[in-house]
């Protein structure tokens, strides 16, 4: 059952302060606990130049078990090399150490810009109280603290049964720019107090990750810093798990995962519009996966959508570069239903007007059969606007 | 010697009109004629989407020569299926009608607006007068024509010596959005007096495409429409090109060319600057292209570079999910000269912003170093900006 009110999770803490990250001060820095080991897994972004803490914590969550995340905002801390390294550590360290945890069980992410270091000193003087302010209901404001471009912060938040107790589900994400996630995403956490083993969570995870957070674009800039990270408290007291439960579980990460998804193509770097990308008739899982991919990254696209104007000629060019096996007087294309594309050319200037007057909407979807095969894939985004621009020609400034 | 004030070359005329097919009464249908039959050439465009003129003039050109181009801009007549293949099969007959020609001799060339028809009947009413017109003064005329969102005309010219006898070489070209030639390019026209047949003609021509056009990127966009060709009149009267002939003919049309594919680049939709994109120390060719075009394609370096902002972090992103090969801490970059990164980490503040007095020229050159072995390659590219937003979000309203 999804709810909408509650954002706790039994045996979970958290806390978020302002260390003086950002220019403002705004929360900026955050901590999540567990009160037990959690059996936790991890993905992280597949960009061959990977941020210091995902390396640290790529490396700490290969024993399958956490008890806290350390993220702090502002400072990506990539591109810094050893000493990045041993900031990342550092801040592990200190924070375990206020826990009382083993540092092991810690791991750090970051957020912000690249090849700046991280000010240490004022991660170092607000651990203290970031830790002392634990409690159950701070994962408010853990998702402020995540936000940099973000315009709200974003949580879901599901409750389910597993082997008749009630189990709890809390996501929390952040993510509007340098998203292209590619078998990993953005930063995003989720928490749950379900009892369920290493072996069984990681390929429900993994699976719902792929068909998320790895289904949206914002600018086909996949980040240095992405992660998403699980962990499971047992504190729900279920039995080991059967298939039911196990679908139900998988059911509502994969419904949690989805909404923190939605959640970040809408909010997109000054979009207007979410965008909903489906591409039918493929002749392989490659191709359909290709051509969404590449119609949902096309600034000629997304300006036309912000420009709400069902400009399909240049849907048809994207396809056409994919590189994807198709044939032009094969093609049909949709817009939020209104069939504009009929064998690669334009039906009716009646039904461009119409599909002209669905794309007001604050959510557009384009349906595109290629008519060669049976595969089908689906990729959300949004708009390309000023404000895009407006947030990255500053972003530094 | 690349010379600036004479555009014309003899044997050649041209024409241009105002048919009503833009919305203001610019010229938009153009003609360019040669009195003698041409050794031609043309390369198209590698979208699987190909534009009726496309399609029909990739036919033609096999002959390997031409007599007459016909040009029109507001439409690209691309996604028309058969009713756009007739109207640029019927445009080329009643062009050829006027002038005398067999129509197996003259191409057809548009640009403008996907999956609308051509308004045929204005074209047809045009055609006699824009017949009429034609004057070896006319090319400049031509340049305007072909403009859509271009901000200026786009010529270049040189003149050389083969085998003693002076020759001429004249330029044209458009192109401003979905420019992201790839095997070819956006509409660009090369007119020369040499006398050269066509087995000679073809392996320059080619190289000389991939080493300009098929190095600049706007938005990563590959037309529907891309087309480049060459004419030869043979009125220079020169003898067989012996090495050294062709050497020159070859410089001279590289520089042509080279400058009409910086002029697309540095006129690139709503830029303020041209950017170049150097990649050195790459492990393969292949490798070196695609981390120099990733990074031209970059949304975010694009508007970092808006912003003047040597925002390199992103420069890092991008090189990390190009899938070239790299190692982060072998990565060398410099902004116009100035070293900001080395060994994948930052050089210091004051270098940055050193850079960043550079990037206020309209010019800004990113030279990056791999350090992965011997291969280089160079793209040119520009900004993105709140025009480039503007022009494609109101494209056709």
């Amino acid at each position: 059952m999804k709810k909408d009110n509650n954002y706790s999770v039994p045996g979970f803490l958290a806390s978020a302060i302002s260390a003086g990250l950002k220019k403002s001060s705004e929360l900026d820095l955050s901590l999540i606990f567990s009160q037990k080991k959690a059996v936790s897994a991890g993905v992280f972004t597949t960009n061959r130049v990977k941020a210091a803490p995902v390396l640290l914590s790529q490396e700490r969550i290969k024993k399958g078990s956490l008890r806290a995340v350390i993220a702090n905002t502002g400072y990506a801390n990539a591109c810094t090399g050893i000493r990045g390294l041993n900031d990342a550590i550092q801040t592990a360290d200190i924070a375990a150490k206020e826990l009382g945890i083993d540092p092991e069980e810690i791991v750090v992410a970051s957020t912000g810009v690249i090849g700046a270091y991280l000010p240490f000193n004022l991660i170092k003087n607000a651990l203290p109280n970031l830790v002392k302010n634990l409690s159950p209901n701070g994962f408010k404001s853990v998702a402020k603290a995540l936000m940099t471009t973000d315009s709200s912060p974003k949580m879901s938040y599901f409750e389910g049964r597993a082997g008749g107790h009630p189990f709890h589900l809390l996501g929390l994400a952040k993510g509007a720019g340098m998203i292209m996630p590619n078998m990993a995403t953005m930063l995003s956490f989720l928490l749950t107090d379900i009892n369920i083993d290493s072996q069984t969570l990681w390929p429900i995870f993994r699976s719902a990750v792929e068909s998320t957070f790895n289904r949206i674009t914002v600018d086909g800039e996949t980040s240095t810093n992405d992660m998403v990270l699980i962990m499971a408290n047992g504190i729900a007291g279920n039995r080991r798990l059967d298939m039911s439960d196990i679908k139900d579980f998988e059911r509502g990460l994969t419904d949690v995962m989805g909404e923190l998804a939605y959640m970040i193509a809408k909010d997109g770097e000054g979009a207007t519009k979410a965008v909903i990308i489906e591409v039918n008739g493929a002749a392989t899982s490659d191709d359909a996966n290709t051509a969404a991919r590449v119609v949902a990254n096309s600034n000629l696209v997304k300006t036309a959508i912000f420009g709400q104007d069902p400009n399909w000629g240049r849907i048809m060019a994207a396809l056409g570069r994919s590189g994807v096996k198709m044939e032009e007087d094969k093609v049909q294309i949709w817009i939020d239903g209104i069939k504009v594309v009929d064998g690669g050319i334009m039906t009716s200037e009646k039904e461009e007007s119409k599909a002209a007057e669905k794309m007001k909407k604050e959510q557009v979807t384009i349906t595109i059969n290629l008519n060669q095969g049976r595969y089908k894939d689906r990729i959300i985004t949004c708009d390309l606007t000023y404000d895009y621009i407006r947030i990255n020609a500053d972003y530094r400034t």
